[in-house]
């Protein structure tokens, strides 16, 4: 099959439909949101039954049980979508807000709209709640999205595209504003991202892997989020029963997730800490490597902490431990180990917590409170679409905004410039 | 030479005074700034010998008179050079500044700060005064940067660099905070344009060719401008002084310019102000192009518009005119053939400015005023890097804002997340 004249067809499809998304009213974008959470709620079982058959499909070629899991739907996933699609609909619309209009010493008065993106561009691997997500979230945003999910959830996809589809009709928006990818061959992936006419960005979701090939080789500008390599940072003025709670918080309360803390830096004066913390982390399963200072201080900690364990984003019961001299070794370990997401001084020390506020280059820095929060939902968007480890464009959680861009808008009076 | 290896240690340095520059403070950077302006008034005959070395080298390999004129430094520029500096100085630190801090339902209180983007790389033609100018708002922003001039500028950059150098040193920033490319050969510009780890951006500046070249070869993001193909729409409802008054600015205050009108629309009901415009234009010196309805309502336009006219900037004394049905018909052609740089309706209707205003996808929009506005100083960013057609990161004019990203901070009290 030709796939790039697919995705061609696709890319020309979607930019001449993001021009009508994009000076859609809000109602008929809320509305289409509306249709889409209504049909969700009439078509469960038909939605079910593609999803079984992906669930079959999936345990046959061996898929483990985690992605089994990330690949499910049931009644309860179901009504999350729906809530979600409700949650979206309620925010305010980003396009269109003016904002900081000043007059000029010209005369001129000048200020920034938010306006749509375009066309963008997901790829992502084989959950079929990203499907409704995504869709929502560039909808409301006034943009045409292509949705490109793994292969193993063709038919939920291929069922939920027509969810989507349907909604789109209903309220009279073209169906090119949101276009779920039906082929499964990689081929497509390749040719998205060689779209730069027709797709302005590209957001994968995934393992490391594929964003880090998706990043090499896309012409398409690529918004992406590598690993999330978090820190937390127990200061020497640090307050006792907050270290504790923050620590194991940020380890313990879900150990997959990107904003989960990975390694523990103590200051020296607060190495009579780690017994405890030890005991704590390990009544959760957390397995514990530490630096040498660490494994004298808690002898429990019986694994050596090697140069690749300051480097690796685990995603599991695993917390690597380094005891050091202050704020200034713990910021250097961080710039040198961190992969820039989240990082949390636990201290009650105003300058010192300003000084790490400030040092730390990282998308988001904290103070006394778990690396746990970093989330879209947690930080009031609303929604995020992904979180961002780059500088360009959006960092860390991204929502609607991260999915628009702005243009000036001048207001004269016959003025002119001399 | 090995320009591969000269270019990473360019990037090494440039990476390694970025963390420095990051956290300093502002009265240190805006001290460089002071410094450079005191050694650009007392080394005027240095640089004036440096850039008369250009000149004649120039002047012998055939430049042409535009060229040579961008290419040459004098007292006056120098001033404004010196006069430069001490705006980018006297504006607010845009670093550190933390906006919209908000308390969650969580307790937990989320805001975003505004950090340096980090290394900056600036790829330009041959402006000595560039030179000055990108160096003082990428270190004002707290970057480093590596400017890579045109090498017929080879003896003035030199010069300026050593200006550049010795402000670093007096006030104790690291001389990687600006470098300034030594080497004339262009492979110097394919090494740079691949340093994905030590250059977290490209800007451009010069001609459309060499822009679209770097933005189709970089590895690292790229803040492009391409061409300004900008209009002028006279609406039904339009004032005729104001239009009169703003189609003449928009084309002959400055003809070289990238906010120059290159086209006139015109509303069929309009016409009758054609030959008063022709006229106007003709007495600046200006060629007119016409549609066939154009060319029937003024008969002195006497070459007709050929497609190609619609998608040309001119940069040039010649001017395109077309008659057009009405603001959907201005729309549509706008849509079609502009760069999307910068727009304006002359109007006195409010519902159709307001249209024009959100339908109009360009990275300046404007009602009743003269496209020549569109620029840094005039929408009071204090001075601008470039302006940017594209739409993610920043877009049009580019001031300090456009060279920095932002990070969420979070403030907490022992919060962890359930």
């Amino acid at each position: 099959m030709d796939y790039e004249g697919y995705v061609a067809d696709l890319g020309r499809e979607a930019r001449c439909a993001a021009k009508h998304v994009a000076v859609s009213a809000v109602a008929q974008r809320n509305a289409a949101l509306s249709a889409m959470a209504v049909a969700l709620d009439e078509r469960r079982e038909l939605l079910l039954a593609a999803n079984a058959q992906d669930l079959e499909a999936g345990a046959s070629a061996g898929l483990d049980a985690a992605m089994l899991d990330r690949l499910a739907l049931n009644n309860a996933r179901i009504d999350a979508l729906i809530e979600g699609l409700e949650q979206v609909r309620s925010l305010p619309d980003p396009v269109g807000a003016i904002d900081g209009v000043r007059t000029m010493d010209s005369g001129i008065r000048v200020g920034k709209m938010r306006v749509p993106l375009g066309v963008i561009g997901i790829i992502y691997e084989s959950r079929p709640n990203v499907t409704i997500e995504a869709a929502s979230l560039c909808l409301k945003a006034g943009n045409a999205a292509i949705l490109r999910g793994g292969s193993e959830a063709i038919h939920s996809n291929r069922a939920l595209g027509d969810v989507i589809s349907g909604a789109l009709s209903e309220v009279g928006l073209p169906l090119g504003a949101v276009q779920v990818v039906a082929h499964t061959d990689r081929a497509v992936v390749g040719a998205l991202i060689r779209q730069r006419d027709s797709i302005d960005i590209i957001i994968p979701r995934g393992g490391k892997g594929l964003i880090e090939r998706i990043a090499q080789e896309s012409l398409v500008p690529v918004l992406k989020h590598l690993d999330g390599i978090c820190h937390v940072y127990i200061d020497d003025a640090a307050d006792a029963g907050k270290a504790m709670a923050i620590a194991v918080n940020a380890k313990t309360q879900r150990f997959g997730t990107c904003n989960t803390m990975e390694t523990l830096l103590l200051a020296q004066s607060q190495s009579a800490l780690l017994p405890e913390l030890v005991q704590a982390m390990q009544a959760h399963g957390v397995e514990l490597r530490g630096c040498e200072r660490a494994r004298q201080a808690a002898t429990e900690i019986t694994v050596a902490a090697t140069e690749l364990d300051w480097s690796t984003e685990y995603l599991a019961p695993i917390l690597s431990v380094r005891v050091v001299d202050g704020l200034d070794d713990a910021i250097e370990h961080i710039a040198r180990y961190s992969s820039g997401h989240t990082e949390s001084i636990v201290t009650e020390n105003h300058s010192t917590a300003m000084r790490f506020l400030r040092e730390v280059d990282s998308s988001s820095v904290m103070i006394n409170a778990s690396t746990r929060f970093a989330d879209g939902f947690e930080y009031g968007l609303g929604a995020e679409i992904g979180i961002s480890t780059d500088k360009l464009h959006a960092r860390g959680p991204v929502g609607l905004e991260g999915l628009t861009s702005t243009k000036f808008v001048v207001f004269g009076d016959g003025h002119i410039r001399t």
